[in-house]
């Protein structure tokens, strides 16, 4: 399979590409690194990234940006990074990468652990996280051509600990390979319209 | 209780007045009738309703619009009515309301049932929708002074069958007093960052 990977280089993305690398052609894109750049905040740079890469047979983001700030200091503004960047960055790869997806090619993107068990800072990250999971359940019902969409919601990387940690007291991190298995399991497997929690 | 009711003259919106109006001051709110008016989708409308209004004790919004399209013909711009109108009408609600919220007070929001059984020309509620649970979910965890969020999450009303029945096949409809008796569980009882499913 041709695999789009947007955010190829983050910590999540590495993990899929050395999972899914020995089995399929990787095209991988970054926001400033890899094969291709995209910003997937601007509709106009994700549809200039298709007609670069020509049609694909699944299509990864592990990507997507959102603002963490204290709930009460938040305005509209603090959400509409979330909405512009992770949500409708996402959304929007399906809306024009449907156009170069192949017959029976899948979308996989990345939700998030913050939507289930909120933590301090996080009510844009749950919003978007949530809306995506949503999306995806019904974007799946009117799909034709045999596309698939999914989500992975992952729990904190073990890799990311570092510097997450004290967001994310007493969650119990999981390894970035093992976050990647629910990649493999969507592009791979027949799935769609469905949430893959990892962690 | 002192209840601000937005979207006062729906279908929803009467049922919990006549629920709740035996029992509290309810002040109706509509966009074009009702003692005071608002365009939740404008946070400068909503900001000059709560100088008019004054401090409450509750806010429930049983409004907000959302496009229905089918997925193959949408583009970003057929998700923006929802972000700016259902799902950040009703954030901008409590982030521009809580200044005006009595210690206690609580906020009822309204999702629905698209998110939880997808239906055709739906993927834009169902993105909302989640997105509403999933904000009240992380915010009632960082709300201070006793400020509760709820949502609740109705099927399509029998009141409403007669215009949407097309839409909702298969789906039993529930009355609108029992979809209004779940906003009195969110505003009369205790509970913060629930979603109550009706139907």
């Amino acid at each position: 399979m041709k695999i789009l990977l947007i955010g190829a280089h983050g910590t999540i993305g590495s993990a899929i590409d050395r999972e899914l690398s020995p089995r399929h052609e990787i095209v991988r894109i970054g926001r400033k690194s890899g094969d291709f750049q995209v910003d997937i905040s601007d509709s106009a740079s994700i549809r200039q990234l298709f007609e670069q890469t020509g049609r694909f047979d699944a299509l990864i983001c592990a990507a997507g940006n959102v603002s963490f700030v204290p709930l009460m200091e938040m305005s509209e503004k603090d959400f509409a990074l979330g909405l512009q960047d992770k949500l409708m960055g996402q959304v929007n790869l399906l809306l024009i990468g449907r156009e170069f997806a192949n017959d029976g090619a899948s979308f996989t993107f990345t939700s998030g652990v913050i939507s289930r068990e909120p933590i301090r800072t996080g009510s844009s990250a749950a919003l978007v996280n949530a809306a995506l999971d949503g999306f995806v359940k019904a974007a799946a019902i009117e799909l034709p051509r045999g596309l698939r969409v999914n989500s992975v919601s992952p729990t904190v990387l073990e890799e990311a600990m570092e510097h997450y940690a004290p967001y994310f007291r007493g969650f119990k991190p999981v390894a970035g390979a093992d976050v990647a298995l629910a990649y493999a399991k969507s592009v791979e497997g027949l799935h769609t319209g469905q949430t893959y929690p990892v962690g």
